[in-house]
């Protein structure tokens, strides 16, 4: 479908500008934006102002810092799926009767993004936003999901998957994990124990649209000096297949 | 600063593309995002192409549909504030205790943008996300930001502002408003009687930054059918100030 000739840089570099900035970097120079970049000061100079002119970015001349018009960006794919809207109510009801947090993602590339959350109110919350990113093979949320892709797919994966470990118990052998990938397909969850963070623990189960296929996953995670594995899949599992099996009956009801 | 000639058009155009897509056309063929940018044809698929390259926008080649990475574009503005991070804590206390759903904002132009939410788990919730914005001068925590500005800016925003009725409530009076603002900036907070929705009542106060200035506003907002005007001013007011000034302690603390 598309040609490479049809591609439009200055898109591409405007929207890189507008990642340059983050939370260690809410305001930037011009000099910090073409580092950032790799665009010439000049480049830099024109993104920036169109942005700017089109108000998605404010400065007193020398430092460049975002506007909230950019949200509308993220807002226009969030409010384009009727997932997160369908989720919430069904979130904050398990997370009132489970006391952990609850979130909903689905699958970008080899990430999990997540696109809903219901923290749950105790102080040693897990704080993870709408939007965030983590590397799916380390994540309970991920590991239904990519188990929900096809055999052919997961042979792609894994021929350029880089799998690092990020604690000392990530599964970092793709042996290991695409045996695990199995077992995630048969028994309908995932459970991961401090894989991604230490002291944190995560339960994931798919969510399915009409067809059958894995279009998301739920999950609630906790933190391991709350919850054992034994704990988590007697007490916190049969109410995550309950909310996951109830989102999915709302989302064909929205259809 | 800007200088006409610097405008990047295809930037301009690539990001109303994205924004073509929304929560009632969720998927759009070519032509849809053509007629909805005012694009050409060859125009929009070479833009739609560029961001399907980029990973931003999915097609079965019929249908187009953005994907999650948009939603690193609005992140990048919400991680670049420390507010959200700051206030979210405080909303939850505050939502424990009152039981009523609460909210951080920004102005930006004449809108209020929501930046951190804390819903309280009552079934007949406002459901508002991050992102979501409302024209300010109908909104509590608008009025607290508009108030928060100096006079000679509200004169231009009186110059341009059209208040439209939203409810049989909503004052569009600019004579009327402005001395409401006058009362808000007296008294250090505002609230809305069912002028946004019917049966909404919101009670707001601002979050000033170290110099003094309203750099965000904070609310809380409760079913008519709940809270009278006066049980507003009464229960919720005072841990609506407590947790104001928590959160602007904080944010002098992260400085």
């Amino acid at each position: 479908m598309t040609e490479p000739t049809e591609f439009v840089q200055s898109l591409d570099r405007g929207l890189a500008v507008i990642r340059a900035f983050n939370a260690d970097n809410p305001e930037l120079t011009l000099s910090d934006v073409a580092r950032a970049t790799g665009l010439n000061r000049a480049s830099a100079r024109r993104f920036l102002h169109t942005l700017v002119e089109l108000g998605y970015v404010r400065t007193d001349g020398r430092l460049f810092a975002l506007r909230p018009k950019v949200l509308e960006l993220g807002y226009a794919y969030l409010s384009s799926l009727s997932l997160p809207e369908v989720a919430m109510p069904h979130l904050e009801q398990l997370v009132e009767k489970v006391h952990e947090s609850s979130s909903v993602s689905v699958l970008d590339g080899d990430e999990v993004v997540y696109v809903a959350r219901v923290p749950t109110r105790r102080i040693m919350r897990v704080s993870i936003a709408v939007g965030t990113r983590f590397p799916a093979y380390a994540t309970s949320m991920g590991r239904v999901l990519l188990a929900g892709q096809t055999d052919e797919w997961l042979d792609g994966y894994f021929a350029n998957a880089s799998l690092s470990r990020i604690t000392a118990n990530t599964i970092v052998d793709a042996k290991r994990l695409r045996a695990e990938l199995r077992r995630v397909r048969r028994d309908g969850y995932a459970l991961v124990d401090q894989e991604l963070e230490e002291g944190l623990r995560s339960i994931a189960a798919p969510i399915r649209d009409g067809d059958g296929r894995v279009m998301a996953a739920i999950n609630i995670s906790a933190h391991a000096s709350r919850a054992t594995l034994e704990s988590m899949r007697e007490n916190l599992l049969p109410p995550l297949l309950e909310t996951a099996a109830a989102i999915e009956e709302d989302l064909r009801a929205t259809r």
